[in-house]
This record gives C-alpha cells, structure tokens and sequence, in this order.
C-alpha cells in the first residue's frame, strides 16, 4: 500500500531559489506551488518560468495557483514595482535596504500561502527566503519567519497544522546552487533579473547575487546575460 | 502652530463596527481607509459602505485605498466566498467555527494594510476584530493582534513603527453600539449582512449578532431588514 505523503505547498516565484525549493520539496511532499505577480517589472517573464518549474515537476493545475498581487504596485514604495524608480547598478557591498524592497511583500505572500494551505489540510509552506546571502530584506530572516509560524498558530482553525519552514535561510548562494545541481533542478527554467525580461541585465542586485553564486559554486549559470560574466 | 497629527490606516468592511473604528480613529488620527473586496456575496453592497463611511468622515481619495483580494474566493473554504456553500441561518449558540470564516482572511487585510502603513509612514492601524461577541473565529483573539504585531516589527524596515490596535477587542456589540452613538457614528451608512445586498435577511450570524447588539443597547437599527427584529 502506498504511503500518503503530506501535503505542502512550494511559494515560487521563478526565481533560482525557488527553483531548488520546489527540487527539495517534491522529494518529501505532494507538492502544490504559488506564485504572486504583484507588478513588478518582469512580472510575465517570472510567471512563465514558475509554469515551466511546474510542468518540469508534474504538478497538476489544481495543485497550482497564480494570484495577482497588484495592490503592491499601487501601494508603491519600491524600485521593483515603481517604473518611476530607477532599479540601479547592483552593490553587494552596499548598506541597508536597497531601494528593490517591497513593503511587506512576503507576508502578503505568506498569508495567501497559508489561507490555501488550510484549505487544502497542508503540513508545510516552504518559502525560499535567505537571511546569509540576501539583499538585507527584513522580510528573509529567521525572526520574520518565527514570527510567521507564531501567527499561522493562533491566527488558523484548532485543525490547521501549517509549518512554514526556510531550508535555504542559511545557505550561500553558492550552496544553493550547489544543492540545485545535486538535485538536478532545472536551472534553465528560472529566471531572477529585476530589470529585464528577455536577457538578463547582469547588472542588478539579483543579477550579481545570482552569477556570484554560480561562479563560487565552479559552475556555468545556463540563462542568457546581457553582460558576460565577469 | 497646528500640531501634525500621527497617521492610521482603517480597515474597513463598511459593516457597523468598521465605523465605530473609524469614528474612533478620526478623532485621534489622520485617517486613511483600506477596504477589501474578497469575491464575498456582498462584495459590491459594501465596497458602497465603505465609500459613504469614508466621504462622511472626509477622507480624500489618496487616502483610500480598495483592493481586490479575490484569490481568497478562489480558494475557497467559505460559505462567504463559495456560492457553492449555503450561508446558514445564524445560531449565536452553536459552538465551533462556523462556515462562514475565511481561511486567514485577517491576516491578508492585515498585512496588506502594514505594506501601506510603511509607505505611508502610518503609526497605527485600526483593526475591528471583537473577540468577546464574536462568531468564534480564530483570526479575531487577542493573541493573533499580538502575534502580527510581533510579525510587523520583526518583519518592516527598522524605521516603520506600526501597532495594530484593536479598541474592540473586548466590547460586546452592544457596547459598541453605545460606542457609536456617543460618537455619533453613521450606522445608517453601514451593510452587515451576509447574504442580501439590498435589505439584509435579519437571520444570518452577521445580522442576528447586529440585531441582538441594538436590542441590548436599547437603540433602534436604522437600516432596513426583511425580516422584522425579533
């Protein structure tokens, strides 16, 4: 008799990270995926890359959700939304927040992942945030995601038993891309450029943490850039 | 010199207690109104609530702010949401959580209006959760105010300092009717009914909670039912 495997749901956004999530995940758990389009810039080239994650991992369309977020846009506040504000050359070595934070983002995400996953009986949520080798954002790091699990607690039905669990919170972005290529995610599938959606700028903060992490990894990143690497 | 008067954001359904906040908040505040649309049965009757309650309390569109979190409908979950599902007549004695809940409903509201309280710089957000006279949902304790206060902390920019403060947390709803009275709030503005959207049915759990809470307070309810009060 086969076991029933639990079930979780993956929030994807297309991106590398998310990418190496969904790897992780389909390995343990019925996997069901999220992604939110709340209109940043290259909103159609993120959602074409969570489908083609999704199709590469056999999750079925009622096991997929696409939510359109586009009050964050209206809300404003980012770089990443605001086509008004400039997304500037990356500095990994820059302090504070960069002007790519958008407000709150990843609770608002959470909290959709959440409402679903007590619909559908989920034991996880696996959000792809990472608090070593992120941007600063204050929505990726450990605390905000005690605090997360903290309120899926007392916030859902006495029935609802949701974990939102981080696994690459710690990692490197050369670990991830370690780990993803261990797990043969499919890395050409993915896309992580704020700026662009056609070749990937190689100039942003996403860029230059993602082809950081490929060349500390001694691997070949397989999307298209711009700029060659340096 | 005029002294600046801090910022907070309502959330308002565009039902009675919704009001009260408001009422409450305009006199402590400069007050911006975040409404939400959820693919509810009422949706459109209260989204006109929601704009006659603001305009009576003169709040400029800038300040305004509807958003459209119709992915809740499509989780489903809800006799609110899934016309699917009947809404049961109401049964303030039965015990347990009843249909019509929507899987962490509050905690979407909630995080949406905390990414427009740091744009805005707001200090506060007014939330009219009641736990005491309530249906029993777990998204309206005290302990979940606590922990999404904890989340938005942990979870903004070291400058954003919201509180959510719920002032009816533990008033009966006759007592904010009282409340609202004092403060001359515009209950004739207000739609709480769960099914109707033109005279509301007086025998859902949102119209017997309404009705029992104006018999208590010995007030009259200015809006029209079809069933007469009991």
């Amino acid at each position: 008799m086969p076991t029933e495997r639990s079930g979780a749901i993956v929030l994807a956004s297309g991106g590398m990270d998310s990418c190496v999530l969904a790897a992780l995940a389909a390995r343990e758990h019925e996997m069901a995926m999220l992604h939110a389009s709340y209109g940043q810039r290259t909103a159609a080239r993120e959602r074409q890359a969570f489908r083609d994650i999704a199709r590469h991992y056999g999750v079925p369309a009622p096991r997929r959700l696409e939510v359109d977020l586009s009050h964050l846009a209206a809300i404003g506040g980012s770089s990443l939304t605001d086509t008004s504000m400039p997304v500037p050359d990356g500095d990994l070595a820059r302090e504070g927040i960069p002007t790519s934070y958008v407000p709150f983002r990843n609770a608002n995400l959470l909290a959709v992942a959440a409402a679903w996953g007590e619909v559908l009986g989920a034991q996880a949520i696996y959000f792809g945030a990472m608090e070593e080798d992120s941007s600063g954002y204050p929505d990726c790091r450990e605390a905000f995601v005690a605090a997360f699990n903290r309120l899926v607690d007392v916030g859902s039905r006495p029935d609802t038993h949701i974990e939102v669990v981080a696994p690459l919170l710690h990692l490197t972005k050369a670990e991830v891309v370690r780990l993803g290529l261990r797990l043969e995610a499919p890395f050409h599938l993915t896309w992580s450029c704020y700026r662009c959606d056609d070749v990937a700028c190689g100039r942003c903060d996403s860029c230059l943490l993602r082809l950081r992490g490929f060349r500390e990894a001694g691997a070949r990143d397989p999307i298209p850039y711009a700029e060659a690497p340096g």
